[in-house]
């Protein structure tokens, strides 16, 4: 029985958690300057050595250690009063419902008191010490990346400020994932699980050959390494609408890197990986057994897949016996295989045999 | 007064076209062998020789050389039959209604008795042939490059194989081109113009600034160089819809070889350029005049802006007064521009001042 859900209107309710974090943070400098104390603010540390893998929860973790910006050093005072103008800005996107990008703030900050930043680089430091500081993602503070998310295509129906939209009807190319995707509320549901998908041609295939309706799945095209926007949909969409998550990526250790960011998040956003990393999504790609199971047209590994091979063998993310065994014969095969060489067999075995096959759907 | 317009239905026209193109290849290979004849093809060269400026058109097409493919050497037979297969593969594509990505056809060919493709660059020399020798574009074929085109916001309805969409309701990324942009039908237009916008930091400011509202304009993000699909759209937008299209790029050279190519199309795909170029589309980026002219925030020209600019300058494309003032001037100035920097004078400003002045709709 396909699932029937309602989720309550959300938009609201995360613009006012945003705001309020920002007025508090607001009303702690005030309140220090009131009592003639320098502003401090305790930026949790984002250094290489404050980054843990929590066995726990499964992904990356900041650690205990925090830095000081303060006012009342020389040094640090210009970058103090940047974060300042920083949180200010946001909170005017947040009250005007806008949102901008990296770059627009970066221009914007030319007209600033605080002074503008020297280059991009040194506002995107001081923005990640403000998601840190709070735990919150840029987007949910009004910064989006310049590009958009993945797409997705299935019996999702959901509202984007006031529109509602049909993930069944919004073209071929799908519904796009906006990068202000805390602000979507899902309306409805008639969809069992998700399948992610790593490359755009698989995902047209999938479309297609109406895997979506064949499989009760939200087909989501990841367009290679998945955006933010694009985690954080599949967390709320296992979390609010209890669907599980299946991974579906080219048989070489970048697809099975691509599935593990969204399994167990990166180091890089250890800081905000418990809005991201969904660690009970499933990997579905094409594996080492599965080049040789169904004799796939291969290419051979270069240098590089070795040496990256060997270096996720090591990595804690992929301790299990599944990822230890597939990542040692794909080291012996010397080989590896793309989704779409299932094309040797037709274009709709991937749908017809493959697919059924991993997610237990056979017969 | 915005317009209103109705089109009839393509896809079906458009198909039977392209089949009854495969059909007569067919037909004259079948001719041939009838009359004991080794069957040939004539295809027009692509060699840089034969590519040349059309003055009259005002962009690039192929001069009057050909090469010719014949069964009856045993260099070539090979690859005839490979074309064959292709063209095979591409009606069967047509009729069942699907279409496929090169990389899964370079897969697909490992059955055919015509033998496997070495790489994907043999496959891909054997398409161009197929396109060159028709006129017609490989997503006509029904192969398609793996990812979607630009995103589209504004008041036009099209209808995708039965789905209608409305491009303000398919959410805030808009609707997405599809790469099958010949199987779609305009069904409604209310917009007087189109502006397509570089990058997709500035589409979103148009669209949360309605922009698309204010100037009566469908908004297209191009996401950098136009995909053909894109350029397909422009150019049906202008043609059927009778829109003029403005193209809005950094003011750097890359930014001005982005519009150029949406204008005078691009040498390498001068078999098709009739298909995509719209050479009444007007470049209204920023420009070196617009550096000085609003004081606006700059880089430093890099060494490959100066040798690209030094290369356009004598391109037939830019033989213009415009474009040889502005290149020249650019050069003197040694500085570049990007879209997003007017936002040092707010993130509106943009909308409410730049655009009018350059769409000549000021006050």
């Amino acid at each position: 029985m396909p699932r029937k859900r309602k989720v309550k209107a959300r938009e609201g309710v995360h613009r006012q958690k945003v705001e309020e974090s920002l007025a508090n943070l607001g009303k702690e400098v005030v309140d220090d300057i009131t009592k003639a104390r320098p502003p401090r603010l305790k930026i949790p540390s984002r250094s290489t050595s404050n980054i843990i893998y929590d066995e726990t929860n499964r992904y990356f973790v900041l650690g205990p250690h925090y830095g000081v910006r303060s006012a009342g050093s020389l040094k640090q005072v210009k970058k103090f009063a940047q974060l300042m103008c920083t949180a200010d800005f946001c909170r005017d996107l947040i009250r005007s419902g806008k949102f901008a990008t990296l770059r627009e703030m970066y221009y914007t900050a030319e007209g600033w008191d605080a002074g503008p930043f020297r280059d991009q680089g040194e506002s995107n430091v001081i923005l990640e010490d403000l998601e840190a500081a709070f735990g919150l993602k840029r987007e949910s503070l009004g910064l989006t990346p310049e590009e958009d998310g993945a797409s997705v295509y299935g019996k999702l129906v959901v509202n984007e400020g006031g529109v509602t939209i049909d993930a069944t009807k919004a073209g071929r190319a799908g519904y796009t994932i906006p990068p202000t995707i805390d602000d979507v509320d899902f309306i409805r549901c008639r969809a069992k699980r998700v399948i992610a998908i790593e490359t755009m041609g698989m995902y047209h295939r999938l479309v297609q050959e109406k895997a979506w309706k064949k499989f009760d799945a939200l087909i989501v095209g990841l367009k290679g390494q998945a955006a933010r926007a694009t985690r954080r949909f599949l967390k709320r969409a296992h979390e609010e609408l209890g669907l599980p998550i299946a991974i579906f990526t080219d048989g070489d250790p970048f697809g099975f890197h691509i599935a593990m960011v969204i399994i167990s998040g990166s180091a890089k956003l250890a800081y905000i990986n418990h809005e991201l990393a969904v660690p009970d999504a499933r990997f579905i790609g094409v594996t080492a057994s599965d080049i040789v199971k169904y004799n796939l047209p291969t290419d051979k590994l270069r240098e590089l897949d070795i040496a990256r091979l060997k270096q996720i063998q090591k990595d804690p993310r992929y301790s299990n016996e599944f990822w230890q065994d597939e990542i040692k014969r794909m080291l012996e095969l010397k080989k590896k295989a793309e989704q779409q060489a299932f094309s040797k067999y037709g274009l709709s075995y991937v749908v017809k045999e493959y697919l059924p096959e991993k997610l237990g759907l056979k017969g």
